[in-house]
């Protein structure tokens, strides 16, 4: 399988493209709009054919490029039905399985960063999104966020993968890029050996500013990235 | 493809176990003496059979388990030529490759840390031994180390690598289980941005205590754990 780890230096966002290399199939997870042009260079580079662009939620720092991949590529774009982005081809829930080329992806729903967060493990990869970061989480103090939820979703659907499950965040921002099960479940500071209320105490005082691009980024999302999309949202 | 990352609580030492699920061919990378019965285990619950135990240098904090591991289940012990273990079935040098079961094993000489160390590539997965640890590298202060050659190993065999590519070191004394090339080339405090000089400059001055069982270790791991084996060393 053909693997490549990108990264948006503007919002600190890891995308990730995989394909496979038989059926020449590939998919995105969490593409920023502003790197659509290089995502199609990677795709011809590799002579692949895009069939899903999958987010793992409603983003609050960057505009997605699922939408234009879309539009590009006739790519399906997909998300957690509870993100509240219409627009997408495939609404996802907990347990749903897709597949490209022989490679299976696991929805894995892992809402409490937003209602929405979903985590898709692709063999022995997991790509959480901003449920689960290295050292860290996500946020929980905006867009429906949810401690109590966030911890019962990692501990009782993440953290029982196998410990060498290879975590892929949605950012980091300090450079790390890979972690595993195992070490998140043994010195994340916010989740190792910590109890439900310990955890829901530190993401109720994080006190972190608002993200400078939420007003703009939250809505253009649930529209696929395409504010002109709208006219093509079901109506009834 | 099986594959664990084991852990001796005493040495801070990751031993690796990976298992072709096909053929049920299995290999060791770094085991230690004490866990010996665990490794048996392991190989008795997967089905497996033991082909290699490989080392990545003569370790200076532990025992190797690979002489017993010989004896008790016929496998084949491996380690670089230059280490001066001669009771290994295998002298290995940089170049070689090996196989169990489809999977192919890259003999990737990195002496520095000492001069016969070396990385095992198998897959998108290296084992890096105490040549590249997470956020840092092996001592060269004893043993032979080198500094000078340590860099241009890491920086020429290792950093050219795809950065995707999982790095899976010796040793971790914070609980970090997995890094990768790219992370490593663009946050290792010791090796990012750091010209040759200023590397040897760290390296020297490092001042680090002399492990507690170098005495122990380094002629008992000569010997393959095993100090009986002397007896059955190539006297010509």
């Amino acid at each position: 399988m053909i693997f490549k780890q990108l990264f948006d230096q503007e919002s600190f966002t890891y995308t990730y493209f995989l394909a496979d290399e038989e059926s020449h199939e590939a998919i995105f997870i969490d593409p920023v709009v502003n790197h659509v042009e290089d995502y199609l260079d990677l795709l011809a580079n590799y002579g692949c054919k895009l069939k899903y662009s999958l987010e793992t939620h409603v983003h609050a720092d960057h505009v997605t490029g699922s939408g234009l991949l879309r539009q590009l590529t006739q790519a399906q774009t997909g998300v957690n039905q509870e993100c509240g982005a219409l627009c997408a081809d495939m609404q996802l829930q907990h347990g749903d399985v897709l597949y490209f080329g022989n490679h299976l992806i696991q929805v894995i729903g892992t809402p409490g960063h937003t209602p929405g967060s979903t985590s898709y493990l692709i063999g022995d990869r997991l790509f959480t999104g901003d449920s689960l970061l290295i050292n860290g989480c996500g946020r929980t103090d905006f867009q429906g966020g949810d401690p109590g939820l966030q911890f019962d979703n990692i501990t009782g659907r993440l953290f029982t993968l196998p410990e060498e499950t290879l975590v892929y965040p949605g950012h980091d921002y300090s450079g790390k890029r890979v972690s595993s099960i195992g070490q998140e479940r043994s010195i994340n500071p916010r989740l190792a050996f910590k109890s439900r209320d310990e955890f829901i105490q530190i993401m109720n005082n994080l006190n972190l500013p608002k993200p400078k691009l939420i007003d703009v980024a939250v809505p253009a999302n649930r529209m696929c990235g395409i504010p002109d999309d709208i006219e093509t949202l079901p109506q009834g």
